[in-house]
Parts: C-alpha cells; structure tokens; sequence
C-alpha cells in the first residue's frame, strides 16, 4: 500500500506535508528554503498558468519579461517600497568564482567585486525595474495604457518555510500596468481581483471573500491592495491573490510622465497585481483528505485514470482493450473551455504486478478525479465501475455503468465534480465563518493553546474595529490574529470596537494566517 | 513611415539591432547584459515554448522546477564544469541590505553575510543540482528513465553581450535526463538533437547541420555534445540547440547509484540538452530583411492584419464590416497541428489617422505573415487584396481576391510561406558552402579585413584538418574561425589536414560564429 498519510485531525500541518510530498507535488531541496516541483506539481501549475493566461490575454494584457537583478540603487527610490524588500534578499556581490589560495575550493574573487553601484539583489517583486522601463516607453497619452504581465520566479528570503505557502524562492505572475487617469488604474485593480476571484472559484473550486486589506496589510508602495482571501480546512486564512493600487508612487520614484491630449506633462498611475505557487498549497488545503490530494477536474493533470484487471493474460487482455477503447473515446470528446481546450487527459494504469488495492490508493493519493475500473466480470456485461475522488469509498462509487455511453457519463461527472468541490468549500468556510460582537467572544475563538503550527477548529471572525493600526497589532499580539479583509457587499452595519468601544463603520474579517 | 532600418549590406550587426528594437522584441535595459523582452519577441518565445513542449511531452517528458540557486560547493564536484561555469557567474554573498551608517542608500549588510559553505550562485546550467536531488529519487532500475525537463531563467556573466545571442540572463529549457544504461543515454541524446532539428526545420523554416562537436567544443563535463548549426544571412553559423552525452560523470559527482534488475548497485548516465531564446535572434538572422523581421507562419504572433481602408466613415463602415467579417472567418478555421491547435491569430488594423503606405509598413516591419487590405474599391467587386511578407513588393500582392473563400486561401498562403521560407534558406546555405582544399584557399574564405563586427558574405567551409586542438587552437586565431560540427550523413571521404598535411577521415565544417 502507499505510504501513510498523517490523518488531518491527528496533525494538519503534518497532513499537508505528507500530501505535498507523497502526491509527488514538491519537496524541500539541499539549497535552503528552496523548494523542488517535483512533476505532478508542475503539471499543476502548467494548468493555473494556462487559465490565468488565457484570462489575462482576455482581458488584454501581453506578457513579457524584465531582468532577474533589480539595482540596489533602484530600491533606494520609493520609501515604503524598500522599507518592505529590501529586508530579506539574495545580494549578488560579485560576478566570478576562483580557487582558494590553498587550493581546497572556490571563493568570490576580490577581484570581482562588484562596485558600490553595481551591487545587485533578486527581484523580490519587479516593480522598481519595471518602471524603470517604463519611463522609456511612455511618452505621450497614446503609449497609454500599457496593460503587461510577467511570468518570472521571485525570491524573498524567508527563515521559517513551509512548501508552497511559504518559500524563498518561487513562481509566480506580476501584472504591472501603467494609465493615464487614476480612475483607469483603479478600475484596473478591481477588474484583475476580479480576474483572481473567478480564478480561484470557477477552476480552483474555491470560495474567496474579496475586498480591500487594511493599511497595515497594504503592499509597500500601495496606495491600497484588494485580495481574495480563501478559508483553508483548518480555518485559517490564505491570501491567495492580491491587487494594488500604486497610484502615482513609482512614476513619481522613477519620473514616469508622458503629455495628456491637451499637452499636459503628467505622472502615470500604476496598478500591479499577483499570485503565485502559493495558490497550490491553497487548492491542498480547499479540498483534500486524509487519502490524499483532491484536485478540481478543471485543474487536474490527470483527469481519469483506468485501471483494467485482470488475473492472467488471458483476463487482461480484453480488460486493456476496454480500457483503450475508452480512451480514445474520452480523449475524442470536443475541446471546450472547461478543459481549457485541450483534450482529456487519461491515463491507463498498467502495474498489474500491484494488487488492486494499491493501485487505486495510489491514484487517490494524486488525486485523479475519476478513477475507472474494467475487470473480466465488467466486461462480461460491457460495464466498468467509476469512482470519484471527492466522495470516497462506496458511496463514491457506480458500478455497472455501460461502456457504451460512458465516456460522455465520465465527462458529465467531471463537471459535477468541479461544482460540487465548490459548493462545499463554500459551505464549509460558511459554516465557519461567525460573528464576535464582545472581547470575550473574540477571546474564545482564538485560543493561544492552539499555537499557528497545530491549529485546526479555527473561524474566520466578524468583528467590529475602530480601524486604529494599534488595535490590529494588538490583536497580532495576543491573538496571532490579522484582519484579512473588509469584504465588498458587506452591507457594513455600524457598531463599536470590541477591543477599545470606540465606533467602527462595519465589521471586518479577522482570522489565523498563512 | 516606421524608423528606417539599416540595410543588411551596410552594416549588417546594426540591421540586427534595428529589427530586434524596431519590431518590438527587445531592448537592452538599464542592469548590465540583461535584456527586456518586448511583447512581441515574449510572443514568439511563448509560441517556441509551446511546440516545443509538446515536442518534449511527446517523447516521454514530463516538466519539474529545480532551484535558481547553486551552492557554491556543488560547483566544487565535476572538475570540467566547474572549470567551465565558474568563471563568470553571479555569486550571491549576503541575504540582507542595511541603510548606510551615513544614512545614503543601503549596503550589505554585514551581518547577513553567507558562511563560505552557504555562498550561491545564480545557476547557469542545472547539472549539479539536478543530480543532487536525482540522488535522492533515484534507487532502483525501477525509477529509471528519469525524462525530466525544466524551463527557466540563467545567467551567465558576459562582457560583451547582443540582444538574444548573448545576454548575461537568458531564458532557455534544461532537459535533464538519467538511463540505467549507455545505450539508454546515447539513443537520448540523439532523440532529442533530432527533434531540435525538426523544431527548427519545421516550425523555425531554419535548415540545420547536425552533428557531434569536437572535444575542444563540447560542453564541459560531456563525454560528447551533439549540436544543430544553422547558417545565418551573413554567413556566420548560429549553434542553435546542443545536446549532451554526460556518461556517468554527473552521477559520480553527485554518488547517483541504483540496482540494477541483478541487485547490482550501478552509477546512473545522464543526458542534458538545451535551447533558449537566443533561437529567436537565429529566427530573425535567417529570414528577415530590409522591411523588418520576417516570421515563419507556425511561430507567428500575429498570422494576419486585415488593413480596412477608406477616406471617411462611410468607405470604412463597409471595409470595417468585411475585414471583422473575414477575420470571424479565419479564426473559425479548424485547428490542426500546422497552429498548435490555436485558432489563427488575426489583427485588424484601425490606424485610420495614419497613411496606408504607414501601415503597411508597421506590419512588414513586425513580421506578419499575410496582410489583407480591403477597400471602397474591393468591396465594390466583393473582393481584397493580400500580401505576403515574404515576398516584398508588388510580386507578393495578389488583387482581387475574392471574400468568398479568402480565408481558405489564406490559410494555404500561411503554409506555403512555412515551405517557401525553408526552401530559401537551405538554398541560400547549400549555395554559400563551399570546399577549401588547400591553406590559400582557406585563408581566401576567412579574410581577416571582415571582422567579426562588420561580417558579411561569409561562408561553411568543407575542410580536412587533423583533427587536433592545436590546429583548432590556431584556426580560431588566425581566421576567428572554429570547427562547428561533424555533420551527420557526411560520406567521410579521406584526405590530408589543409594545415599540417597530416591524414583526416572525413571534412569538417568550418566558419566563422556568433
Ligand atoms: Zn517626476
Ligand atoms: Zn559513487
């Protein structure tokens, strides 16, 4: 049988890495704090990045690609901004390696040193070196907007690191755009977390709450950021996305004008927005069990595997057959966009020298959504079974379904997968999220027994704030708390703080953290 | 009028450099060797990718990501890559930057310096650590093929660099794979040339040698290196693609061993083979002209502008309406392999405040296969006109081409331009290849006057030589000129080296390089 998994409600953190790992999704490298994508992850992530891309395309965008290196003297341009990033970062000091006067090694070479001016550090985010391009490229209203996107790894150095959710090293998107009004770019900011909202609920299968962070929480160098916030099994928060307004601040750090159609010299506004692998931990922790992963069909490497059985030769012969044929039958289905026009990805297991039941634990385990299965006894009566991975078990499974007919029977279930990982996910997270209205209450919900690394059973918290940066420090403090967002349609009924009784204009959402 | 472009026979490195930042695909930005890529040259990179890939996936290989960054100890393991990859890399010392005691702009800081054993560099080339974590998924003959292929970001510092054909950063694809046999390996090794060679052939238009390097050309750590040499316009060669035959040296390096099927502990073999986006600077040095870029039909950005034309808004309603008309049309053409099961992409150009002639120019100037121009005139006789870039001027230009079935017959004009692209370039080559026979003939072909700058009118040079790194030492200072490859299919008729009469099995060809 394959390896154990740690069940969720023995040990959640302990859970997730053993689903990272043994689903074949990442693994920790000897370089620290990089993580490895092992090839299902990847795979993973081919797909985000081909639905994302197409939305982005769809909403104009075009993509391109800026240096690896950001100047150190580009980061010394806009305040907040370096105050953020250029904490944690790699530094690049030299440009060459040479032996060690003993012989034994290498060492940077004094020699190449890199001058005061020179000295380099891994983007963090590209910002600083992409308006630095900008301002070659924008000169009059008509370069007007320039709406681009960047594919690119980044790299914060971070000491604590957790695969996927946190690492020193990872993959992601940045979208940086330049307009001509503030209206533009902030119309830009809500249409792109927008753009990550419909991401994450209609491929990821998961619900997000969106809205404005608070000041505390902004993006160094934002005028304001929008996140989609997503309700993990153990009820804590993940930003999964986010999207900032930057208005005038690095046109103005990198003097970006270009002249209005009355001629007028005029700094361009900014928007930026990205998400990252991150987003594979999220899906992770949205819908799988003590099996293994669970990956919504939209996203799924595999989409179906069929397993034939049989004893013998003699009994697996036709069972391969079966299996072939309805392959080919799957993979011949018309591309459409829930596929994301690609044709359906089956695989036919072949480990005969495995018993069944390892066989089928093992494509739970990776989360293949359906999962068939065609012995001598099915094809007798021109049958298989079919399994789905969100319902385990028996319950999950239909047996007796005609081969005749069931590649379009397999395509429906897929769908209805994909809705019904949603619908409860969000019933989940609903049944999760409450309202705090006295300390006490609060107080209740966050207890510090259960400390950030073995925590489950927490809630996403409606409470009312007085707004005061000293209150969400306070509650970072002595609750390991954040307010994760001020969601939109919230019809933000006034009421008063619960930390100090000052009046608040709405309740916000406060919870652990990723 | 679009920027002029230097013409090729006046200076031919300025050509480039006038395509690659007038077409929109380049520029140098302000971090030292490292480019920007534009839109359109991340679009053309972004359609490589995808034929590529699928290439890839279609011989077994699946897509993993390993980390940017190398310990500086890695590097220390394989003597030959070390002596190769060291040399001028970027070597990453600190993880923090710390304001200046004065207060003006920040430093390392001293305190987050790496010990020498955590010292990194940016990877220019994954090897080592691929096989690092290799070590850790490889036991058994069971976990072997290992077909894994990265696509990524590298850096290597370079003096002198040129937009796509030398920069300090690139972007490229590492496939890295590991057999339990020579034989294995060897057969890889040649798999993969042979589809970058079909990648060039068929989807680039660009005719290709191929064959293995000389020792004093191979990769450092290979046991051999195969390659494909592409002829560019000014006769210079362009190593294109390199594939790599690593025996177990990687393996040794790293302790990489498994069982074999007998229980007998074995040392892995390897394979790597790249590609990255110095092809698009082969793209353009192999079929653009004095127009602009020209682009092979199959890696298009753009396959065609429909140009609707018209004084007024009551000529350019109808040319509106049969350009959306005929652009509705192309894209509802049924998806085959000739696109990548894309839809073809079609542009309309509504740049009605700009002159036809300055239209038509843009669109040459940025490589669009077809352009269809429709006006007062045409919609009279329900018919448009279409061009070809590939063939300037009138001679490209058909008239009255009637709507009904243009988008069939532009379709067939997209795959012809793919033939008659290739066929150009092979005749170009096959007519600018030549034999030297003796030392006066060679000299007369590799004139030190051209320089390597101002090159142009440049040969392949079918020579005898011995077959030592003396005369390959020489040949590249005397004539800047370096064996290329042994091409494979040569006859291997016998001869006398041109430089020291010594015996030679077969010709090799000569020429100078970018
Ligand atoms: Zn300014
Ligand atoms: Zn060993």
């Amino acid at each position: 049988m394959a390896d154990a998994i740690t069940p969720r409600a023995k040990d959640y953190p302990r859970w997730y890495l053993d689903v990272v790992q043994k689903a074949g999704l990442a693994d920790n490298s000897d370089v620290r704090g990089c993580m490895v994508i092992k090839p299902t992850g990847y795979a993973l992530w081919e797909k985000m990045q081909r639905a994302l891309d197409r939305l982005f395309k769809d909403t104009g965008h075009v993509n391109a690609y800026f240096p690896l290196f950001i100047p150190k003297r580009y980061l010394e341009k806009e305040a907040e901004h370096v105050e953020g990033f250029a904490k944690e970062c790699a530094v690049v000091t030299h440009h060459r390696l040479v032996a060690k006067p003993d012989g034994k090694g290498l060492m940077p070479d004094p020699k190449a040193a890199l001058g005061d001016d020179e000295i380099l550090v891994i983007r963090p985010t590209s910002e600083t070196i992409i308006w630095r391009t900008y301002k070659e490229w924008i000169q009059s209203y008509r370069d007007l907007p320039l709406l681009i996107n960047q594919w690119a790894n980044v790299v914060r150095w971070e000491m604590r690191t957790r695969l996927f959710l946190r690492t020193a090293e990872f993959l992601w998107q940045e979208g940086h755009t330049a307009h001509a009004t503030a209206k533009e770019a902030e119309e830009e900011t809500h249409r792109m977390v927008d753009v990550y909202r419909r991401f994450a609920e209609e491929w990821m299968a998961m619900p997000v709450l969106v809205g404005p962070k608070t000041d505390a929480q902004k993006f160094p160098g934002a005028v304001y950021t929008l996140c989609i916030e997503a309700m993990m099994q153990d009820g804590k928060a993940l930003q999964a996305g986010t999207s900032h307004f930057l208005g005038q601040n690095f046109a103005k750090a990198f003097d970006v004008t270009f002249k209005d159609a009355a001629n007028k010299e005029e700094h361009a506004w900014a928007t930026s927005w990205g998400v990252s692998t991150r987003l594979i931990g999220g899906l992770i922790m949205t819908h799988s069990d003590d099996n293994g992963l669970v990956c919504p069909p939209r996203l799924a490497p595999t989409h179906v595997v069929i397993v034939p059985l049989g004893r013998n030769d003699a009994e697996r012969g036709p069972s391969i057959a079966a299996a072939e044929t309805l392959a080919a039958e799957l993979r011949a289905l018309p591309r459409d966009d829930f596929y994301g026009y690609e044709p359906i990805a089956v695989k036919i297991d072949t480990m005969f020298d495995k018993q069944p039941g390892f066989r089928y634990a093992e494509h739970e385990l990776r989360g293949v959504p359906v999962r068939v299965e065609i012995g001598p006894k099915d094809i007798e009566k021109a049958a298989c079974a079919v399994a789905r991975r969100d319902v385990p078990g028996k319950e999950g499974k239909q047996f007796g379904v005609p081969l005749t007919g069931a590649a379009a029977h397999i395509d429906a279930l897929l769908r209805d997968i994909q809705v019904k990982l949603f619908e409860k996910a969000k019933a989940f997270r609903d049944a999760n999220t409450v309202t705090a209205n006295t300390l006490d209450e609060f107080k209740a919900l966050f207890p510090m027994e259960k400390d950030d690394e073995g925590g489950s059973g927490l809630k996403f918290v409606l409470a009312h704030y007085d707004g005061s940066r000293e209150v969400e420090d306070l509650v970072q403090k002595e609750y390991k708390a954040t307010v994760r967002c001020l969601p939109f349609g919230d019809a933000g009924e006034p009421g008063t703080c619960v930390f100090t009784g000052k009046p608040s204009p709405r309740r916000v959402v406060f919870a652990r953290a990723y």
